[in-house]
């Protein structure tokens, strides 16, 4: 299989049907099982992954897959067996396509586990094989994981005046302001043709890392009386949640605006919100948000609004973490490079709910509504 | 403050009104005023918790919390901090019950967390401190934590044909089987002053472990075919997902099925739901379904449909879990004692999406409603 051309990224790979897609996971194996014939080493091309192949698009703001390309050989004994992998995860895939049926990556891996003829060779060890098998083939017919039917564990919520319609699910239409205080438990696959953004009457997204404040700022009323959406993401945001703000942010027009906790692990939640992850980097045009901005906590706050007594210890994971993030391009800026230099001299972090030291309400009509409307934000 | 007398344990605790719990709190602290000022020694008595006062109440089916009380006396050095402490926290409480404020247990915290005077000492050092005085005060004024306006984090997620008003916002009404594929988010308080389960049109509810298995079911359209109703707890329930669960059986009347994973942690999240916790012994009559059913996995499954080759290790932790467990009152029946045994045999595990092994589809057209139908449960 030959990996993706670089023409072929400008291609809007939210709007190819599955039956395209199919037909490139076709062609692919097709030009495998011609090598077969033709007695040459059958060979399997794809984007070279993790962070030395990691770029920050500067101009575009948000971090993009390099240009490094892989190679795997099925004649080499080193690669014998994860080419074997990507052949068994490429044939299921296209099943699903054609059968219009999608599956976790935890079920693709059960579901091709298996004991290979009668020997004591398993095709699979662990979820950790066939998940980089998807990356793989993601890339190598240059689409996103969502569009190959495949998805990971749901997490996250949904509250505002946002009226969804899911067409595959009975044209179900509903407002995710009007389902009590819970809201929406969002999907783990929002791709526009199934996942459809009616109608919006919102100002901005408030993304916000604990489920506790995301139900605090409902409870205030938040939502309506700021004209918000409000996303819950419950600690890293999951794909699905990702591309729901994604969509709400370039097909909605809307700002986004992240609030977590003041600690390198919130800061980071933000980054991946904006610039994207180095795991996903091929998929940050899907996920990105480089027009996000930070509303808080940092750690200003602590000193601005008296917090003091309610900050916590950093851990040693915070440390290393942050001093992580003081090298990454796309946190060089004055500003947070000063916030993680504090965070290293002072080793404190400050939770959201650490404003409750104010008073419940402080938050939703103190805190946010002066800091959003005044634009004290981080870049 | 003088512990529940044994009689109020019948009073109805999920129709008294915030008004009443935060009378019976001032009662209690007067109480606790009069000993100052007749210069006696203040003292607070509340249920003795923890594994050494639980019982399991055979009759009923469910864990329970023992007699055995504990004094706290404010001029005892072990106990001073303690008890101011519970203090804090009782006075904080009567004051969201009468401004009809609720807050996280993390936002109690927060806001009762300072240095006290020109000392170094703070009020609280960690949350545990303060859940800890929650309980207390459950226990001493008699009541469910909810009905202290307090609660955790919200998890579990909800679908199928259920139709919930939630009487405290906009009187919202909305169907869980009309929210595209994603469903309900589940609130962390599901109290019947607030929130109406207004009409239910299904069999019985389907409490779920995982969210991928949960998203597999709703995809399978198995909540419509089976008219079954649909709970995801992702991993151990939360108490509001535990409320509500308890609430379709008692008020609804639905037969309450559990499907988790097959090694003790699974089992373990089984139990909860039937019998109760033990750090919530006290709060049995509100949480447990006692006649729930388990429809799997066990490890029977294994053979009975073929997946030897999708089991796992079961780790130190489970290992130890279900030797524990093998000692627990309600676990000792013939079928459980046998799986647990059968788990320390065999030291396998076997999850749910093992399933996939046979078909994506299997567990939805094969596994559950075979099952169900012929009542296969273990009990």
């Amino acid at each position: 299989m030959a990996a993706a051309e670089k023409k072929s990224r400008k291609r809007d790979k939210t709007t190819e049907t599955p039956k395209e897609i199919a037909k490139r996971i076709e062609q692919s194996a097709g030009s495998i099982v011609k090598e077969i014939e033709t007695k040459k080493d059958p060979t399997f091309v794809t984007q070279q992954r993790g962070k030395s192949n990691v770029e920050f698009d500067e101009k575009k703001g948000l971090l993009r897959l390099g240009d490094k390309e892989t190679e795997r050989n099925f004649l080499n004994i080193g690669h014998a067996r994860k080419f074997m992998q990507t052949m068994l995860v490429s044939s299921k895939t296209r099943d699903y396509l054609k059968e219009n049926k999608t599956a976790s990556i935890r079920e693709i891996y059960y579901e091709l586990k298996h004991t290979l003829g009668t020997s004591k060779e398993n095709t699979f060890e662990d979820q950790g094989e066939s998940d980089g098998c998807i990356v793989d083939l993601e890339h190598s017919v240059d689409t996103i994981r969502e569009k190959l039917n495949l998805h990971a564990n749901p997490k996250g919520t949904l509250y505002g005046d946002v009226t969804l319609r899911d067409k595959v699910h009975n044209n179900d239409i509903f407002n995710a302001l009007k389902l009590g205080r819970g809201g929406w438990s969002i999907m783990s696959r929002i791709e526009p043709d199934e996942i459809e953004i009616k109608k919006v009457n919102a100002k901005y997204v408030l993304v916000i890392e604990t489920a506790a404040m995301y139900e605090r700022l409902i409870e205030e009323g938040f939502a309506k009386k700021q004209k918000a959406i409000l996303v819950g993401t419950g600690g890293q945001a999951a794909r699905g949640t990702r591309r729901l703000v994604h969509r709400l942010h370039t097909e909605a027009k809307l700002p986004v605006i992240v609030f977590t906790d003041g600690d390198p692990y919130g800061w980071y939640i933000y980054s991946v919100i904006k610039q994207g992850s180095m795991a996903l980097a091929a998929h940050s045009d899907y996920l990105a948000c480089p027009e996000a901005k930070y509303v808080g906590m940092t750690l200003d706050d602590v000193k601005e609004y008296g917090l003091e007594n309610v900050t916590e210890r950093m851990k040693d994971g915070d440390i290393k973490r942050a001093k992580e993030m003081m090298a990454y391009p796309w946190f060089q800026n004055k500003e947070w490079q000063e916030q993680l230099k504090k965070a290293l001299t002072q080793k404190i972090r400050i939770e959201q709910q650490a404003l409750a030291n104010k008073s419940l309400e402080f938050v939703a009509t103190e805190y946010l509504p002066k800091k959003i409307k005044k634009k004290q934000f981080l870049p």
